[in-house]
C-alpha cells in the first residue's frame, strides 16, 4: 500500500505504570464517495452509489469490486473509465472516485447500496438476503473442475499472510483479504480499516486481471466471516472461505447453500470446519497396532 | 441477550491433525430492516431507513440508538413507540422494526444512510465528516463537570467485559460496547456481530433511561476505534473511550475535534492514550532516594 496508508502520531504511552511519549502509525481512515457514470453517447447520467470508510490506496479497485461485489456491474468489460475526480476542495481531491460505464450499459441500480438485501419479495430475512444474491450472481451456479486443499497449507496460510500485510504491522488496525492457490501460494493480498472494503479491493484487482471466477482460489480472511464477506466472495466464484476469526450463523447458511466450503478459527493447528469439508484434505493414518 | 442470538450447528474440528465431529454455538447474524413512521395526525408517512445486519435481540434499542446516533431523531422524547412489524413472510416477523414519531416531529432525514458523511459543502472528506456531526450532535458543545478515571480502573476493565460477555464466550463471535462508572462499575453491555449495531444498541438502551447526555461514563470498545463509533459516542456526550483495539486516523481527528479522551491497545497492564490524556490519573511517585 502506498504512503498515505499510514499516519504518524504522537502517543503516551502507559506500560506498568509508566508514561512514555513516543510516535505511533495509525492506519488511515477517509471516506471514499463512489459514483457511476453511464448512459448512451447523447445522455450520461451520474449517480452518487455510496460512500464507505476505507484506507487510501487502490481506490480503483475498491470502486470496481464494490460495484461488482454488490451486483451493480455485472462484468469487468462493462467499465469504460475508473478515475478521482478533482471536486473544489483541496482537502478531497482524493475521495470521490468516478465510475464510467461503456456506452448503453445499463447499470442494476436496484442493487445499490444496502437495497441489496430487501430485492427479494419476502422482504428482510436471511433467505430474501440469499435469494438475492442467487438472482444477481454471474458465478453462483458455475461448477467447474473441483478443487482440493490439503490440511497442512491451510496451516501454513495465516502467517504467510502476517508477513505480507505491512500496515497491520505498523498499526495493528487494519483488517486483510487474500488470495491464495490451493498449494499455498500467495497470489494477491489488500488490507483496509474495512474488512469489507479490503475484500472488494481483492476482488476488484482480480477483475482487473482477468482472474474471475476465482473458483480455483482459496480465499483468506484476517479476521471473522460475516455474511456480506461470504456474499462477496460468492459473487467473485470463491469455493474455500478460510477465516482466522469467528463465522456468523447466516454466513454458514449462505455457504451451505452455494456449497462454499468455510472453514473457521483458522489458528496454529487447527481449524473448523462449516460447510463443504469435502474439499480439504484430511491426513490418512494407519493403525500402528 | 435472548435465545435468539446463537445458534447451534454440527462441525468438524479439526487439532493436531485429529478430525472430530462437535457441536459448536454460532452468533447468530441476520438482517433487520429500521422504519419510520412519521407526519401529522392525518398524514403519517413510512419510509426505510436503512437495513443492518445485526444479532437479534434488543433490536428497540437498536433501531432508536441507530436513529438518534445518526442524527435522524433528536431526542428520546420524540418517540411514541418503536415495535416489530408482521409482515407476511414466516421467516422475517422478527426482521422489520418500526419506529413512530409523535405527532409533528420532523426527522432530519437528510442524515439517513450514508448520505450522514455527505452532507458538507466541502463534498466528501474527514473534515467534512466531522463539520457534519459538529451540525447535528446536541451534546458535542456539552461541557459539565469534568471527570477523571485512575490508571488502575481502566486496566481493569477488558476483564469486567469479558466476564459479562456471555455470547461471545460461547461463540468467539460478538463485538461489544460498555459503560463503566470512573470508578469501574460496569453500567451496562451489550454485544452483537456488527461492532456499530453493539454501540447502537448500548446507546438507545441509554436513551430509554433518560441517562443522556453520557457525559459521566466511560465507553469501553472490544475491538477497534473507528471514525463511525468515535462519531456515535460523540452524539452521545460521550468524553472517554477506551479501545482494545488500534484507532484509526480519524478516529484520532475526530476525538481531536470533541475533546473526547481516546485510549488504544487497552490490554493488561497497558494503553496508548491518543488525545485528552488530561482525564486520566497517573500514579504519583516519589523517588525513594
Amino acid at each position: 500500500m502506498g504512503e498515505g496508508s499510514t499516519k504518524r502520531v504522537r502517543v503516551t504511552r502507559i506500560k506498568d505504570n509508566d508514561s512514555t511519549a513516543v510516535t505511533d502509525a495509525l492506519a488511515v481512515e477517509e471516506p471514499l464517495g463512489i459514483r457511476l457514470e453511464y448512459g448512451s453517447a447523447t445522455n450520461r447520467k451520474i449517480e452518487n452509489i455510496s460512500v464507505t470508510m476505507r484506507t487510501p490506496g487502490h481506490d480503483a479497485e475498491l470502486a470496481a469490486g464494490f460495484l461488482f461485489t454488490e451486483g451493480i456491474v455485472k462484468d469487468q468489460g462493462d467499465i469504460a473509465a475508473v478515475g478521482h475526480c478533482f471536486i473544489a476542495c483541496a482537502e478531497n481531491k482524493e475521495n470521490v472516485i468516478q465510475v464510467s460505464l461503456k456506452e448503453d450499459v445499463t447499470p442494476n441500480l436496484q442493487n445499490a447500496g444496502r437495497n441489496f438485501y430487501t430485492t427479494s419479495s419476502c422482504g428482510v430475512c436471511g433467505k430474501g438476503s440469499i435469494d438475492a444474491i442467487r438472482t444477481v450472481s454471474s458465478f453462483t451456479q458455475n461448477t467447474g473442475e473441483e478443487i482440493s486443499i490439503p490440511m497442512e497449507i491451510l496451516y501454513q496460510l495465516p502467517d504467510k499472510l502476517r508477513q505480507r500485510q505491512q500496515v497491520f504491522a505498523d498499526t495493528g488496525g487494519l483488517h486483510a483479504a487474500a488470495l491464495f492457490s490451493t498449494s499455498g501460494e500467495l497470489l494477491l493480498v489488500r488490507e483496509d480499516v474495512g474488512r469489507h472494503n479490503g475484500l472488494d479491493k481483492l476482488i476488484g484487482a482480480a477483475l482487473n486481471k482477468n482472474w474471475l471466477p476465482l473458483n480455483h482460489a482459496v480465499l483468506l480472511l484476517s479476521g471473522r466471516a460475516s455474511f456480506e464477506l461470504v456474499q462477496k466472495a460468492a459473487m467473485a466464484g470463491i469455493r474455500v472461505i478460510a477465516a482466522v476469526g469467528a463465522p456468523s450463523s447466516l454466513a454458514v447458511e449462505l455457504a451451505e447453500e452455494f456449497n462454499i466450503t468455510l472453514i473457521g478459527f483458522l489458528r496454529g493447528q487447527r481449524f473448523n470446519i462449516y460447510n463443504a469439508g469435502y474439499r480439504i484434505i484430511l491426513p490418512v493414518y494407519e493403525n500402528p497396532y
